[in-house]
């Protein structure tokens, strides 16, 4: 229906004959054909790899940087020996586009149930494909988190698992806030990288979608990681809390789902119905000459 | 009328038998259809949120460094628990190469006055649109700042509330031209990436715009972080200004509108008239090969 | 053979009439003919030359850190007059992205004996080739620590030669696994980034291969640091030993031996079998639609 | 000449029927045409304001790290107060980055004596081109130091004023050797990432020219800071020392001269007849698949 009334729109309103870029028709909501293709499950163990290599790399560089910037244990040169909150920000964005760069073509290179609830909002995925590509990253995230406990056993849990917490003399609607605009970041990133407009609108903007998408989170964590540690992406809150298992990650846990999922929605609605514009184009009242 | 006097000059010297790239007609100065567009609404939108994305997260990054910084708060690890200046000059450039690569097609990424004002200058946007872009961004900023103190509320005004203001030790002029060279650095490298001879000129300096546009901000603010804070974005002046709103940086705001003013009308002026060379061309005493 | 069952497959469930990428023939295992080409030749001495900067720019980067943190050296200032972890993270994953770029078209761009094992495996390059490889990258490493120590005579030997060991309070175990992971993040990379398919699959993923293999080398180094000083590269390893010589740093030598081979090994796996999936598609129980 | 025996190397080797690339003949030595064309003034116009710009931001970022890590002047926060020895690197290859990005269609983007000898001796300029350049960038450094100290005025001198100089305990052979490696990974990337036969060879690696170039500045200095400052740019090294204007600055100045100016010939001979390989074909020996 979505398609019906973009091409009634453009049949409207249109100053070109024909557009030059080719909208995918909307997925289906449930594709049970999916299921029979051994592409489906490649792409759910791609998504499944990913987010563990990325909890993996991630939650050893916070743990890393913790242990050396203890100044109980290191009496000398406390700071020049770890990389720093910028590098731990610099260890989230840049295994973002990394990982978005290697899936992109096998799953769509979500690592993130946030990116993945706003492709199917904006139907770019089923339901079907959404709720495993969710259960793969979790289960990812946890894996890759227990592989840090694994290896740093020692300092795990001293000091705080990687896990997302509010940070003292923040309340709860801050943190929540803190978490919708961060997504809000991301998943609108998410959506400008992959339009199928882009390529054709203006050829002076190339498309190198994996890194602003790694942008956009560095951004993020050089921004909230005082207030919530950031989340913006609930399998790796989710996979941390689960590994490291303290009261305080659990209660927060809810944050950490509704902020990002939340923010992805409002992401999804801005690209779709202001930027895209499918929806006032159907009132007619405007000529568009997007 | 400019356009006249390139097609004269390429006829008179041109070596090329025809131009191998298109330079747009020149925006109209006034343009009432574009208020009939909803294009550009949604444009000025798109530059609402832009700008609003990029106070808010630059502004919340200064002031999380600001609170993890001060020595009176923070008596163990005062050093590593903050993303340090290079993490702020890196929000403020990182921003603008995410924001830029996201609103490029929809409104043109300016998210800046003095952007606006260099392209209206070099004719690539009308003066109607150029004073709605400048609204737009200046509204934006004062609801990224907004949202910071909501968030912040308790540090907010302690420390500086991300308003630019001359540091210690440096006088007015210094200031004025600190932000004079640093927009001229920006609007140059704005006209060189969105130059329509470029993709022409030669192909092995693909034009990946928003990473350079980016990384100018970047650049500037490693360079004059500590004599003005860095404005060279007269909205983000403003709208932290507005927020703030504390006497010492409503005293130096004309230096943050005057300056990036008088830096992006050079900035158009050296590229349309030396290295466009549209002027010196129609004087007819040399031939060139451009 | 590998290639015949691709076919086959290919021919069972194809949804396409034809595919849309060629691969390339699997290279012979043994190929005497390279021996007679310069193109051959030519191509040992860039990854000689290539892996000498790799190692000259690297361990400089330390050894010049570490005796600017040093606190029994610097009383006033120990902490800003270093480039930090951060920076040398940077060295090591900036110099694989300028390097892959410049000799990517001459030999592939390996620059490491682990990346060389991968591509071997994947049948992309002939044994004789990668034994000259592995060769050429030792020599070059040896070469490039050799440098630095001529150049740092006072502080080489001091400050530990850039040499890989175990840091204290990590068991062997560990070490090896975080060799694995990491080197298995880089040979992934490597596989996507140079992958036939990809051009052809979708066209808003372009491929600018060296830049993620750098950020991978990058991402891994902020992670492990800590725990083994990050080998991922035997030829790397291997050259700060021979220069080194110290006892500790020949003992640990064989992690960073055996966990880099194994992960390169996994990665191909990964990638030939899963992601690409040859094997699986020769059971012919799935269709494919990849 | 060199072209003649290209051609002929490729007729007796070849084993494709055609180059897919072409090489465009070798500069003239001396070529007074050159010198009637108003885009031979514009291309020195715009060496001179690069080197300006260039100058100005990199030796400001030095001055104000200075000023703000003086523990005599910060008693409080000392370290965190400055972008750092990692910004500095950042400041110097990011600029190259924009700049080499905004001028490479104009004059091919040198803003460094060495780049321009290297690409005279490749014979990619004339010998009237190269002279004019160097002088062009000379002059640039020279008025953009002479701005940092016209901001800084109270600290220029103080704070060594940007010149480099040979640090404590290293003797002059070694900062010879660390000029001559260092420009050398910068003239090899250059021509590397200009090299015509690229674009044709392999299409996995697409070129991205400015950006190698800035990431070889930025390593370079990340390893030779500690050692020279790191000059690779004879301009850079003179006009700082022309400004600062102090006896150590102008003893060492060969250093900054005759280093750059071996290394970009290293290269340039590297990249001619090693990895181009126009003399060695020429012997006939090898069959060349190129």
């Amino acid at each position: 229906m979505a398609k019906d009334i973009e091409t009634t729109a453009e049949q409207g309103g249109g100053e070109f004959s024909a557009k030059d870029y080719h909208d995918p028709p909307p997925a289906p909501l449930i594709d049970f054909d999916e299921l029979t293709k051994w592409s489906f499950y490649r792409a759910c163990i791609a998504e499944f790899i990913a987010t563990l290599l990325f909890l993996y790399v991630t939650v050893l560089t916070v743990i890393g940087h913790k242990v050396q910037t203890d100044p109980t244990k290191n009496t000398v040169d406390p700071d020049c020996g770890s990389v720093g909150i910028l590098g731990i920000a610099w260890a989230f964005g840049g295994m973002i586009f990394i990982l978005v760069y290697c899936t992109a073509g096998i799953s769509g290179g979500h690592i993130n149930p946030a990116v993945t609830l706003g492709l199917f909002l904006g139907r770019k995925v089923s339901l079907i494909r959404a709720i495993m590509y969710m259960v793969a990253q979790c289960l990812g995230a946890i894996c890759g988190c227990g592989l840090v406990k694994a290896f740093q056993k020692t300092y795990y849990n001293t000091y705080g698992g990687g896990a997302n917490e509010l940070a003292p003399g923040f309340n709860k609607g801050t943190g929540l806030g803190a978490e919708i605009i961060g997504t809000f970041v991301l998943v609108y990133t998410v959506f400008s990288a992959t339009d199928p407009k882009r390529s054709a609108r203006d050829s002076h903007v190339p498309v190198l979608a994996p890194l602003p998408i790694g942008f956009a989170v560095f951004m993020v964590h050089l921004a909230t990681i005082p207030i919530t540690g950031t989340g913006i992406n609930p399998a790796r809150s989710f996979g941390a809390a689960v590994i490291y298992n303290k009261e305080k990650a659990w209660d927060d846990q809810w944050i950490f789902w509704v902020g990002p999922f939340i923010g992805a929605a409002i992401a999804a609605f801005y690209h779709q119905f202001i930027l895209r514009a499918a929806a006032i184009k159907a009132l007619g009242s405007f000529r568009s000459n997007a």
